[in-house]
């Protein structure tokens, strides 16, 4: 038998974490325990000077020259650069720009013109049920307009779904609700043997996980800034499509940032090369300013063995606190809705239960443990208490009482009080 | 014979004017006189603080539950009232959101979607050469996936090409190049009478001149944020759809943000009511609370005659340039290109020149006179030497001292010089 862990192994291991310097580069609240990463990362610490810069400097004395003094023109793909690195894919192959929902607009609506021009009687779209609904939204308008359908199946049923008939496999590579991780190469692969466009949605992953694009062989990607990159509420997404791809069709939404020459303004779309093409009009430089900073938070986790040795400790956490759920909470209710194999699981450990979910969530607000609620669909997908550990801020102590806050709230019985009941909750 | 103007005028003028005291509301670089606004406003005082305070309070402290109790979830309907305000239109109809390009798609497919249904025998987007060329891509991509067609035309030919056939009138109010306004009710009644649906592009009026939607009675409306309304590089744009047609269909970028329930995850899209509709994702929070403080420079005006006064001042600004240049430019081959009647133009002040005129907006930028330049098309439309006056921070002075250089410049011969002949312009 394991012998029972204690808050000692975790400051333990905390002494031995080579990670543990990385935690300097953020702006924590005092006395909050943040394991929402997964949702709004937190403040690196220099992002405030640096926006405080662009406005009074670049924008402020600048104005207008700084689209090319301050290099703000280049910024989607400077930022998607860095961006790059992370989910392996090669510079100059990632802009930051737009939303996830929009930029999956961009990527499906290639998709599906890639599959009608090479194999017409492609008619199908493949996604998970329980994948993020604005992801099932967006081609859910796309497929109505083209007159084409969508296809929603669970997990384990998509493998079979994946028929000659379907043109594109849409997956969120780490789910959102559950932390579930799929087997990009592995669907990749079995998307491509039967001539099937594969779209990712890394909005989990990037920054939480290892991904390796070119070695999946994946067709597409999007993602998100503001979770695991730190970059802000509601910072600038990103795009990436494999080369192989990028100058075959126009993306829908053909703006003049996607243009060949947009300052020749000539009333004629000609779309640019590479994935520049993916942009469509003007970005936000303030936020996307901030999610440059964001990056620039893995680059000191770079020296210390990158998204590896940041994937080593996640799994250390997420194990932790799945331990210490299993040792400290049994018959309190809980399952654990989260693969337990290291392989099947990104940088989150979500937590099942038949009743309360929202109020325990809510108790463990108030006591400064901040994880989230999903709500269940009243059948096979139950209401979640969902904790994301982010490895660059997240200490294996802050597992630890997180753990021990949860076992007080349930103790005491103090989530039934009135002022949980409320549900009102943010992805 | 029209005495003279004389920089003593021009002082007097500035002592008169009543809104003389708003400028003191913004950051203006020392010996800079910034006529292009029309393409980036300038900072507001009040931006630095409110953004930082954003990040350091409400993401720094307050992270996930900052959507909540920082309001973040309502700031594009929060922001959309204020434009609202400033465009004739209600509050709860506008919200500011996404960039124009991508407004104007959401906008062009809903229209064309209603007029698919209603009037299926019309094929046509009307719009006209000139336009901002983003507006026509946007329009080619969305007529080449529906099969639909583009039909450019000059100003002049606008009423006659409004045949049986056209579904939608699409134009930018005021000409990005010349500063040329459009009679917006009048050809929205002729467009109308025809069955045809109208979108306008604000991009160069809101914030600029008086615009009056409900009385136009137009259809849809886009615009820009960063550009009169002072919101910094790249702010959020705005869409606008009259009630009577927000709810009856789709608009293609149907995001979770556009959902009646977005935090019900359900897998199903259900559009929202109103012009909520209209949102698609999560929106850059830092960039969109710098918005919100540009349209807070409009706040102040508001008491001293809003944008009546400010249309009063901005048409003073306009007609000041023009005799300047009558008067101090003569036989040095310039010719106004913006149309001299007040209903005619905009808040901008386009020359045009045979030859030089990047050259000669280089000279006058080192001169610390900053507009610019848009290249022709050799033919009928020349290339522009462009001044934008936003009667917010502009004083009659700065006219006076703009002429003053640019006579200076056509004297001296410097703008011949060989630094000034690269071409490398922005928006």
């Amino acid at each position: 038998m394991t012998p029972a862990l204690t808050l000692q192994c975790c400051e333990d291991l905390d002494r031995q974490d080579p990670l543990a310097a990385l935690r300097d580069q953020f702006e924590l609240p005092a006395g909050m325990i943040y394991l929402d990463g997964n949702s709004l990362g937190v403040l690196p610490r220099a992002t405030s000077a640096r926006v405080a810069q662009a406005i009074t400097q670049e924008w402020g004395q600048g104005l207008i020259g700084s689209w090319n003094s301050a290099g703000w023109f280049q910024l989607p793909q400077r930022v998607g650069d860095k961006i790059a690195r992370l989910i392996g894919a090669r510079s100059g192959e990632v802009v930051a720009a737009d939303s996830t929902s929009i930029n999956l607009y961009k990527v499906l609506g290639a998709a599906l013109e890639m599959a009608r021009h090479d194999a017409p009687h492609k008619t199908k779209i493949v996604s998970e049920r329980s994948n993020f609904p604005t992801d099932l939204y967006i081609a859910q308008a796309l497929c109505e307009a083209r007159g084409l359908s969508l296809h929603l199946v669970e997990a384990e049923g998509i493998e079979a779904a994946l028929q000659d008939d379907v043109a594109v496999l849409m997956l969120t590579h780490v789910n959102y609700r559950t932390g579930a991780m799929h087997d990009m190469a592995a669907l990749s692969a079995q998307a491509h043997a039967r001539g099937i466009l594969t779209v990712w949605d890394l909005a989990h992953s990037a920054g939480a996980v290892p991904v390796d694009l070119h070695g999946a062989q994946a067709d597409f990607a999007v993602g998100c800034g503001y979770k695991y990159l730190n970059g802000g509420p509601g910072a600038p997404a990103f795009v990436w499509v494999h080369p192989r791809h990028t100058d075959r069709f126009w993306q829908p939404l053909a703006g003049w940032w996607g243009h060949a020459a947009p300052f020749a303004f000539t009333p004629d779309y000609r779309p640019a090369t590479g994935i520049v093409r993916y942009q469509c009009g003007t970005q936000p430089i303030l936020s996307l300013t901030a999610l440059d900073v964001g990056l620039d938070t893995f680059l000191a986790a770079e020296a210390l063995g990158g998204m590896a040795a940041l994937r080593r400790k996640s799994l250390g956490l997420t194990d932790l606190f799945m331990q210490l759920v299993r040792q400290r909470l049994a018959g309190q209710g809980f399952d654990i809705a989260t693969p337990e194999s290291a392989a099947g699981r990104g940088s989150q450990v979500s937590l099942s239960r038949r009743e309360g979910a929202y109020a325990i969530v809510q108790a463990l607000i108030a006591r400064g443990v901040v994880g989230d609620f999903r709500a269940g669909d009243g059948g096979q997908h139950p209401d979640i208490l969902r904790f994301g550990f982010t490895p660059l801020y997240i200490r294996h102590v802050d597992v630890w009482h997180a753990v021990d806050h949860l076992v007080q709230v349930m103790a005491s019985g103090e989530w039934r009080d009135a002022r949980f009941a409320h549900q009102n909750t943010v992805t």
